[in-house]
């Protein structure tokens, strides 16, 4: 049951802006890159075709200490920081060699679509919960 | 029965990179705004909720001719090039004041997703294909 | 000496993802656009060509309360919540109609390249500072 | 001397659009992480920080299809097809498994910013030049 994955990552071109350095929305991206990694090591899929399930993120954040410049090989460690019985919700910190480049967190929650075509908030299906753990 | 639109737009910061112009991948979504604009111009959303057909792009090309830079004003301009039973074809151009900046087409075609789950190109529904017409 | 502004926006198609909804980095660049939109409505740019002072982002976050879809019209409200002699706050929230689709912050913090090419926390040239109001 | 690359890459979720295939300018940019990884390859970068030159893309176009879907692999093979005094031409092929998902070229020119700020063709310096084959 993992309850971690390190991604490693480098920055491409596309990602820059013109202050020459990374774009702080990509960091939301390189996060969610990082978090489904962690789902494949477990096993499973976050959006497999046709799912009754879907995980919307619900929250979002990241402080920023120092910038990414193209080319830059980095790395984004996820980790469970805590799962309740809709929500599951992870710490990741985003580092190049020894540098501390950022620190975030991500919450994301189980909805299926009702009658309606509204989301609604369900309990993560155990075949899913039981895959993850939380990190120490 | 629209034929062409013109889009007036501003470049936002994160459409720039660390060259300190837009990068070029930026003017496909650019020219897809101004299509998404000319349709509902002509009355409709090229991707209603629960539709049964979908217009995926077949092809897409840009010249560039001079670069954009942050919040610059500009103009895309889309003319609709060819109507066939199952595509369209648009031709564009981006300028700004007098400068064209680049010119480029775009193709789409009409697909429906069978029972076995693939796309499969079919004539687009007349009260699609009346809506618009080639421009002069 | 404003101290907030409200930025219209239509959901763009390239801004949705697989789930059918807006992904959430989109917020992040939103928040942005509503900034820059504030900055010129002071009569500024945030990142004039050859400025000796930039501003990068130390700090986002979002908590999503409801998703946006393709071509929903919506409103991103963004406020002067704090000025400090390097840095600025904000916090914003965007709504669809009546619906509070998302509430967030963001932090900037001033930042010269010293000779070194590093970038140096400053303060925000009273010229700037002066242009702003935090909001009631 | 290289005179093309193959890269190896997996669909994000964040490529992806609300007709639950990856975006059609998505591939632009996977054809410049292609470029750029050949330019590795050759021992350089397309943009090292203070480069004299740079290396903006003045044509760009690709035909499509068949789709990609989210946590497909695909590969991305990027040939050197011409090379002139001023300019770069490449073609590109996307594959998945045996299915041929798309193919296009990419052209980008050398140039240097002039005193007034304009960019200008110039000649492909040749310690650049040279690193370069044209694929057979």
């Amino acid at each position: 049951m993992p309850s971690r994955f390190s991604l490693q990552r480098r920055v491409q071109f596309y990602e820059t802006d013109s202050a020459g350095i990374v774009h702080f929305s990509w960091f939301f991206r390189y996060v969610e890159e990082a978090e489904h990694a962690l789902w494949r090591k477990a096993g499973l899929s976050i959006a497999p075709r046709e799912s009754a399930v879907g995980f919307p993120r619900v929250s979002a954040s990241f402080d920023f200490r120092s910038p990414l410049y193209f080319e830059d090989q980095f790395e984004v460690e996820i980790r469970v920081a805590a799962i309740t019985a809709k929500t599951i919700r992870y710490s990741a910190t985003v580092t190049r060699d020894q540098t501390e480049i950022a620190v975030g967190h991500l919450t994301i929650t189980c909805v299926r679509k009702g009658p309606d075509g509204r989301l609604k908030a369900v309990e993560i299906p155990l075949e899913i919960a039981d895959c993850f753990q939380v990190a120490e």
